[in-house]
């Protein structure tokens, strides 16, 4: 699948800005044929140029083991009409799902994708921002605290709400980010009055 | 000041559920006669229990080298009605009041605080939430990434939004939170409709 039209590629400068307001994100990874996906709220910047984030992945997830093998994955803020994929994807292990079903949890979930230009991992459909992300080992960080730290090496945003470098959502509020609450309850953002 | 009756504690494993749909929070410590208080907006929980939490503090802030000397702070929730406080403590230095002013951030911008339980770091009122942490001192992170990481060792929320371990803004919508975007723009959250 090719990159949709309005995917616009984001100056480096400007990718913090893309998770800054604290969106509930989905962390994709492949290595080899092998290739997962999973949510993820504990997710933060942390770094404005060169871009950095830090994502918390459970030792229990396969995007993870696939992470630590490729040396890379793609942050992506996903939208409240992807509400049930990104519960779903929080919830499955695509480890089991590959035992179970010999599929990765992509296909088994209908689970679009498109390719990116620094990884080889998926970059997921109707979301409305990507980091492609540049793994930079730190094995106390992982071991002890399930905390990963990415250099962010090509973003792209939906140009739809992504205008002149800041979110604008009053066009169309279907593309709103998800918030993760707690128990699978979710909030979204809106405009200060 | 004392503690306001609405702030009830927390049970420590539900700590994260007061950060994990992404707010901009205020950062404080103290030490001995010094204290301030700093915007962060890059902060995300780190684990269950016990809580961990992680936030990024510029080598430039005042509240930075406070943590540092007395190894502890505090992380608050503020609130819309916050906003123009958020904005200040976020773009003026602890430590330039102190040499202009001869007094501290809290003092000179009339923030008012209370006592926590466990630290020095003042308690900003009119937040939400408000996690106490001994910081886990990693040198490399602080570093290298200006990533401090705490452990929640006392946690309160404002009883009127935060129910039977939920956030629930239902019947106080001007205490709902603040996430920054970019260049002092800030969303809030609402229900998914």
């Amino acid at each position: 699948m090719n990159k949709p039209e309005y995917c616009i590629e984001v100056p480096l400068d400007q990718a913090y800005r893309l998770h800054t307001h604290g969106p509930t994100v989905l962390i994709s990874a492949a290595y080899h044929q092998e290739r997962d996906v999973m949510t993820a709220a504990w997710n933060m910047p942390l770094d404005f140029a060169p871009p950095k984030l830090a994502v918390v992945l459970d030792k229990s997830s396969y995007t993870r083991t696939l992470i630590e093998k490729s040396g890379s994955f793609v942050l992506q803020v996903p939208t409240i009409a992807q509400k049930d994929l990104v519960t779903t994807a929080g919830s499955t292990s695509g480890k089991t799902i590959l035992n179970e079903q010999h599929t990765d949890k992509l296909t088994a979930q209908h689970i679009a994708a498109f390719h990116g230009q620094t990884t080889d991992a998926p970059l997921i459909q109707n979301c409305i921002a990507w980091l492609e992300c540049r793994l930079i080992p730190e094995p106390h960080n992982q071991q002890a605290y399930d905390l990963f730290i990415g250099e962010v090496v090509a973003a792209w945003a939906d140009a739809r709400v992504f205008k002149d470098g800041h979110w604008d959502f009053s066009q169309h509020p279907e593309l709103r980010t998800l918030h993760h609450v707690s128990g699978g309850h979710f909030f979204t953002i809106t405009e200060l009055s």
